[in-house]
């Protein structure tokens, strides 16, 4: 199944996870397998952040595609640029600040266990 | 987990698929959770293509990062180009071939059912 860039619906999540601004959604596609929960793009502009949250049952994979930033993975704080990719398995947490005056935009898919 | 652009692997394939030339996989991290297989950019060079192939018990999404080609989606043939998503569930088949000059790069994660 094919879906095409013009065809991604698009969502806004302001203050996300108790982070600054807004963070864009962009959903790749409206289909996704069983064990999947979201396949999206996600746009923070410069001072956007999502928040420190823990995930539990799934474990969330990012690649940061352009920009570059500055995460939490679990106490630790990293700063991150494109190409560098994250995981976050089932019983950690992570938060993402975008530290740069550029967009930063990351690919996320989340995987129920 | 973090895990660096420069410290990710990677690998090459040839004729993969029966398809033609190589593709090279770029593994973005080690570690994976139990129901995904790959979290891997694939780059071909112009010409390279992998061939027609079904995912029997797991689904595939690609998001095409750069370039343009044209995939088998089943039995339909269709043009891509980036930021186009294609889906291929348990029981479908598909292709990829780089029909353009440059290089056609892909972010390909594969999720068990």
């Amino acid at each position: 199944m094919i879906t095409r860039a013009s065809e991604q619906s698009k969502s806004i999540r302001e203050n996300m996870r108790g982070g600054n601004e807004y963070v864009q959604f962009t959903h790749l596609t409206s289909e996704l397998p069983a064990k999947a929960r979201i396949f999206d793009i996600l746009t923070l502009i410069p001072g956007a952040s999502i928040g420190y949250h823990v995930h539990e049952g799934e474990t969330e994979l990012f690649y940061f595609m352009e920009g570059c930033g500055r995460v939490q993975d679990d106490d630790q704080f990293v700063d991150i640029t494109a190409g560098d990719c994250m995981a976050t398995f089932s019983g950690h947490g992570h938060s993402v600040e975008n530290t740069g005056d550029t967009n930063l935009v990351l690919l996320a898919v989340i995987i129920k266990d």
